[in-house]
């Protein structure tokens, strides 16, 4: 019998280790499902999943969707282009709104921080953060260590190094919280205008060069660059942050033998990643995704209440 | 055994106390799905309903589709942004077009009155009609009689307030059609440019001022201001309309002490109505929600042709 | 038992008459479920079909989602307009990422000729071409074909027209090779501009006349003139096309008395098709789009891996 004693995934901070056991164990079941003919199991039936994406995100919808439909849950999308809100609606009007019509589970995405545990206490429904500002991104995580765990057979001890903007990124903050709580050695790197003041409280090993986290790594992690954001004064310029914090052969050379590489995509290749890692073999980008579906699978499984078994 | 005898749901105005009747009591039996843990009954299946949303609306558009989801329908969404109506299709095109796809039922939103009714004489499928411009709402009005009576036991008899901008509204011409019908007592009040010539004729009484409006009423629905009007000649400033019009809990104690509530939503607070109202005990606005879902099941039921008995 | 060896529907060109024929037959069968009250077989339960539509096509879509939906596949919308495609990714990175989440199929309308074909090469997928640029519309040719045998009794041996901008048109090109393949006579006419250099390579006779193409037609298709092209260089304007390319009764008196007239729509009513021919007696289009629907659900169930007499 799975426990699973949260009624919401709000993020990663406030879960224990075997709470991040269970959703790893549980999505890699899962994981077995894609690989059938018919990848559908009656489990969530009769049960409402309401992806209410208010800012753009194709894959992470796309891949709650699916883990919907193959739990065979009703699953609604309303995004953030043709929600109320342009109305001027707040979010919780629009979550009201929504709760009124009895899901069992909304997915939001939000741009602001705190986003997805204000709406979970105002509404009845189950709540899952699938991405809010610059906070968290659970699942973002949690599929991370699916990858990680089905690579080196455990997490515990491994050296992991995450790069990139490391302020600004709801990824690495998430990854930083299981990684920890698992037991890797956590190392962030990072031009220092992008790295966060307390970063060290987090549990990880900050450096403002590349070579130093990637030294001895099991594994990397390189966050994706919003290029949107080169220009503003804290930032370098692309080419710079590519020679200085780019990953290349020359620096995976710094890691151990079989460490792989993981991005959380979309990725910008020749700016936080060279075309030749990104497509060489030690990258595991794409099995992230596949992994992305199966986690979130059990998410929704654990919160929805679907019956262990049942599938 | 339920007696529909409509094709379409175009507007409450050529409907029969009884229809009306039929609906709701209807749609309080659907209102007992959602409370149970699957949420899903078979009387849909193999039914196409296709959502075809050509002004937008979150709410609505997604009340409709959990609506037909529960029933076991296929739900497809076509909306106006990407309808090929951009590529200067007329509305007849599209919808005979969508009509050869042969769904079973087309649900209309469309900016100019007469639109469903104009459907309905070119397509095979059934038409229920969304809101058609300033013209009807029709199932905002059930969903409204359906929470009026949920409270009061009854609508004969009743005082029920309108208040707002009566010209532009559907839901103020649905409601009022749908209560006189089935007996209320209609109030309406408004700026006088915002009263329609001829309301008296609707079957209500007519007010250019709120409190009498509100004396002794038992049900008060306040309709939302479009802000995008102000400014126009004949409308007061948000300001100026909050201070005549505005529902505030002063005013509402004009109203009998056990008055309800109601906003077809979204809410502009401090605009139509102050927030203490609209979060206070005597609004039912988020049950008009929950009841819309119900309401629609049953309207998508009887249009549909499901068989009774089948849930 | 069916047999279909091909893995992807990347366009007409490449496939044998045998081919067609097996869509066409199985097509037929479909159709029949649209005329059921249950417009349901479980044939692809578990499936997950993917629409990646990343040029707008209201119809197209519409048309293999109820497919899909009939078939019990899950269907999952993606747009360009949503899509991550809008932060810089490749088309290729997309559909990786999308394939990783294990769909059965992916339906791909592009911009660019040869999009899907390169798809096809990097995911483990089916494809479907659901229009490349100027490239290919295989479905919309099939259904095409579907319409024609169904008044006809048969495609070999018919004088078929294809009027409009050839050069231009997807359609046109995946109509010629269908119907050349089945041993239509094709006849093409078009402004001298908008004929392709090697069209009478395409196995098709060429005019730059309308009236010669029309003479004796068994069918007459009309393609969809696309008004933003008009002003440049080598288009005539909008008058003078249907002054000397439009089809009008008179000039459908030089077909067969039987002759059907057809368009891919959406119709530019009074440009390349006169209203009283697109909505009398001899036009076949609403029709055409009916078979759309089990054309597309023939092509599904064949890449989809249906078990056949499974419906």
């Amino acid at each position: 019998m799975m426990v699973f004693p949260h009624k919401h995934l709000l993020g990663i901070e406030r879960l224990a280790p075997e709470d991040l056991t269970t959703i790893l164990d549980l999505g890699d079941r899962f994981g077995e499902i894609a690989a059938r003919p018919i990848k559908k199991v009656p489990t969530l039936r009769g049960k409402t999943v309401i992806n209410l994406f208010l800012e753009p995100s194709t894959r992470t919808r796309t891949s709650f969707e699916i883990a919907a439909k193959r739990l065979s849950a009703d699953a609604v999308n309303i995004s953030g282009a043709s929600s109320s809100t342009v109305k001027g609606e707040t979010l919780l009007d629009t979550a009201q709104n929504i709760d009124a019509m009895s899901p069992d589970i909304v997915v939001l995405r939000h741009a602001q921080a705190g986003a997805a545990a204000l709406l979970a206490t105002r509404i009845r429904a189950s709540v899952v953060n699938a991405g809010d500002g610059a906070h968290e991104h659970p699942t973002q995580a949690l599929l991370d260590c699916a990858t990680i765990r089905a690579h080196k057979g455990k997490i515990a001890g491994l050296r992991v190094a995450i790069c990139g903007d490391i302020t600004h990124s709801r990824v690495a903050r998430s990854d930083v919280f299981a990684l920890a709580k698992l037991g890797a050695h956590v190392q962030l790197a990072g031009p220092r205008t992008l790295l966060p003041a307390g970063a060290a409280e987090l549990g990880a090993t900050v450096h403002d060069r590349i070579e130093p986290a990637l030294e001895g790594a099991d594994v990397v992690i390189m966050l994706r660059i919003q290029k949107e954001r080169f220009g503003a004064p804290l930032f370098p310029n692309t080419r710079e942050y590519s020679r200085y914090f780019g990953l290349n052969e020359r620096r995976l050379a710094l890691c151990q033998p079989d460490a792989i590489v993981m991005h959380p995509g979309p990725i910008n290749r020749g700016v936080e990643i060279d075309p030749a890692v990104a497509d060489g073999s030690r990258a595991v980008i794409l099995e992230q995704v596949a992994r992305g579906v199966s986690i979130r699978m059990a998410i929704l499984y654990l919160l929805g209440g679907g019956e262990a078994g049942a599938e």
